[in-house]
């Protein structure tokens, strides 16, 4: 489907890939769904290029991950989109070309097709809702292989649980209203933007529940002494 | 827009999520188009409930998560995709509710509404044709929120390079090629079953270029005894 080699298309130029390679396209080539399902892919990535079969189109690759359901009858070793990511990084230290092999949104890819493929990349989804549009598991591939992590997360370093969001925001009303009766706005145009502020700094704190009953603490004192 | 409703839908039935909200949709709701998007997402996961404000959504959520373009005017930690999702893992531990925050298609999120949030999720694309649609960077959230790596990727273990495929394939033909010449086929209708198993042992092996010069070596040595 047009549409499909157009998202595709998109899919890829959104995270830097662009060897596009079109096994006899069902719908000819060049085609005016692609143009326009590719939102302009096609001004950022080279033409594809047009193959009569998978080992014409692979011959210059070294190693090739068919996107395929689990298969009973086909003895590969089967690699989530992350591990083939990681897969592919190591080839490309290399210099190793690897080939992503997807079938056609209706029939899949052919079990003649399957087998010419190193291993199998399965894209794991909830088993009663499945069926992934072909163009989304491009997506899911080529945003994993574009992927290079920076650094490592952060582990929770807190104690206390984490204040729920009413619990913040009714300490930022709270916070605010204080304010309010404190004339510390001195301008209502600049108002939304400081309270903007304020709240960029208390949520940006990943407040515990006992930090959030602490800034409550210090805003009782704080106005009892204003307004004894 | 309905479509891309429907299609958030989808991608989150298709990864195990279920609870959707949503905050004053556009075109009301129910709505024909997300239906028809959702390519019956909605028998899957519960009706979702609508709010008027991103203060009503998230009331009970711990943690809400921002997805946008990095913003120079909002001080907010920036994570990736999957950093959010290690993230979310971790809050999931600590029984504590996470909430992802997209934007409509066409204005994204607001200052207001991103000043809520604890963090931003940067979808990492190429600058230079950065534009996702909506459901787009809803199915790559979300897909990384059910991902769970099993197990470590392989490193490379053998010295010699990979053969690229074209050496592979030259190989599996020659041998198809000996294998009927020595009438190894005993069936016409046998034989292209036959001929995938045997394809299937040879590309699973990650071949080097030597093991396929070894490979040649082999068969020149057979056959050269079985017909002199």
């Amino acid at each position: 489907m047009g549409e499909n080699i157009g998202a595709t298309a998109r899919a890829m130029a959104n995270f830097g890939l662009s060897d596009l390679r079109l096994i006899n396209p069902r719908d000819g080539w060049p085609n005016l769904h692609a143009e326009k399902m590719s939102s302009g892919a096609f001004d950022h990535i080279p033409q594809p290029q047009i193959y009569k079969s998978l080992l014409d189109a692979s011959h210059d690759c070294h190693m090739l991950l068919a996107t395929t359901a689990r298969r009973r009858d086909m003895v590969k070793p089967v690699l989530t989109p992350q591990e083939a990511a990681e897969k592919t990084h190591i080839c490309m230290k290399h210099d190793e070309r690897v080939g992503f092999v997807f079938g056609a949104e209706r029939t899949g890819l052919e079990n003649d097709e399957i087998a010419l493929c190193d291993s199998i990349i399965n894209i794991p989804t909830d088993p009663a809702f499945s069926s992934l549009n072909l163009a989304q598991a491009v997506l899911l591939v080529v945003s994993q292989i574009s992927a290079v992590p920076d650094f490592p997360p952060e582990p929770r370093a807190k104690d206390s649980p984490l204040a729920d969001k009413e619990t913040v925001f009714g300490f930022l009303e709270r916070l605010e209203d204080d304010l309010d009766k404190a004339a510390f706005f001195k301008s209502e145009g600049l108002k939304p933007t400081m309270v903007r502020n304020i709240q960029n700094i208390f949520t940006r704190a990943e407040l515990t529940e006992q930090e959030v009953r602490t800034l409550h603490g210090i805003l009782t004192s704080l106005t009892s002494k204003l307004r004894p």
